[in-house]
């Protein structure tokens, strides 16, 4: 498979896509996904396992909001990964990731995921070439252990550029209500921009094409949201579930 | 890697070991891992899996409370996998033995482990042989993980012969310190020992030899826990481990 390589990648939207189009696609895919979920939680089948990736305001929340913010919260569950406990660091990095894997019937959100023991662990040097090498190794037999249970795992990567990620870091500062998201930290990590894409291009390279990752342009709102929630309801869509029969008495 | 056959390997202890030989050493083995899992718990650099596998009175509660009896419990766990749980079922076989995994530091045993899945759940045709072959990887893959963290793991396949069996099984229904072991479906697993037999041969000579199984001659108790205690020692008399210097104020 030809390797992506992310320069080559815009973060606009494409041209071929209206926006008033686009919003009203995505409302009818949310609807869908919606009662897709129902499905998959009175089925008990399958599970689904929705990978957001990005750089700091990338929109990973407002995804987590807008795509997934109609689904009954019984069948859907978020994860936000922060900077490991003690205990998670004294086990392997995939240790605290299996524990919330989803059970079947359930979608669950990972708000960044086990792809940061390969991002910000690389980029600040704190694991060798070697271990990231193992790593994807680990990860992709990790990935297909859950998908081998009927968990599908859609994986994205909010792709913005440095510009909008300046404008949204800088609407944290002004915005009452984004008051609660800014972290002078996030501007500091700034300066590494370079090798976090490089770093993101070698997982998106090496961690497929089984489960291939997703590139979201994500520099506008409407277009990420509604090119997730189409991938998010074309997947739902193809496992084909059924409600169950009635239980014989 | 020449196949190992169970049915060419004796239950029985060898010749060249003396009875009163072996307790004096596995007493010595005994305090030593005792003294060695202080150091582990200290340096908290290392962690040990000890996965014991047999069938039913072959002797697991039994290695566990004499070679693992006198260290402090605070750095050793014992966890039992019984029937899985609804919640258990309804995520991949891992997940359950992932969450109990040690963290640095620790001795875990498993009494019982991920191996029932390719055992029991194969002997009574719960799984078909795909799933069997799909599991030996994913348990091949999940145990290198864990090792790529130090987490060194030995597995014991406590091996005794159906006579022997026969002859524990019955002291459950005689001897009243045992009635609470005693399980009338243990009889009518035997019926299945040869399957269970080409079972556990297959997980020898498929799940190795990176992390190979100590099959265990455990028709005489003595031998049984001189066996496994000193595999113990000496592993755990390999990895080097040393007492922190002291912090920095």
């Amino acid at each position: 498979m030809a390797k992506i390589k992310l320069s080559k990648i815009s973060t606009k939207p494409p041209k071929d896509i209206e926006k008033d189009k686009a919003k009203k696609l995505e409302a009818k895919y949310v609807e869908e996904i919606r009662d897709l979920q129902r499905l998959m939680y009175a089925e008990r089948k399958h599970s689904l396992l929705v990978v957001l990736q990005g750089m700091d305001a990338s929109g990973k929340d407002g995804i987590t909001r807008k795509v997934f913010g109609k689904i009954n919260p019984a069948g859907c569950r978020v994860h936000s990964f922060k900077k490991p406990t003690d205990e998670e660091f004294s086990h392997d990095f995939l240790w605290r990731v299996h524990k919330v894997a989803p059970s079947k019937g359930i979608i669950q959100i990972f708000n960044r995921s086990h792809y940061e023991d390969v991002l910000i662990q690389r980029v600040h040097k704190w694991i060798t070439p070697k271990v990231v090498k193992q790593r994807f190794e680990h990860i992709n037999n990790f990935e297909a252990l859950l998908q081998s249970n009927n968990t599908h795992i859609l994986k994205f990567f909010l792709y913005v550029s440095p510009e909008e990620q300046l404008v949204r870091l800088n609407e944290r500062k002004t915005m009452p209500h984004k008051f609660w998201k800014h972290n002078p930290n996030d501007f500091k990590e700034r300066e590494h921009w370079a090798a976090y894409m490089k770093a993101y291009e070698d997982c998106i390279n090496n961690c497929g094409p089984d489960i291939p990752w997703h590139i979201v342009p994500s520099d506008e709102n409407w277009y990420k949201e509604y090119f997730v929630a189409k991938v998010v309801y074309e997947k739902m869509k193809s496992l084909r579930m059924k409600y169950p029969p009635l239980k014989d008495e």
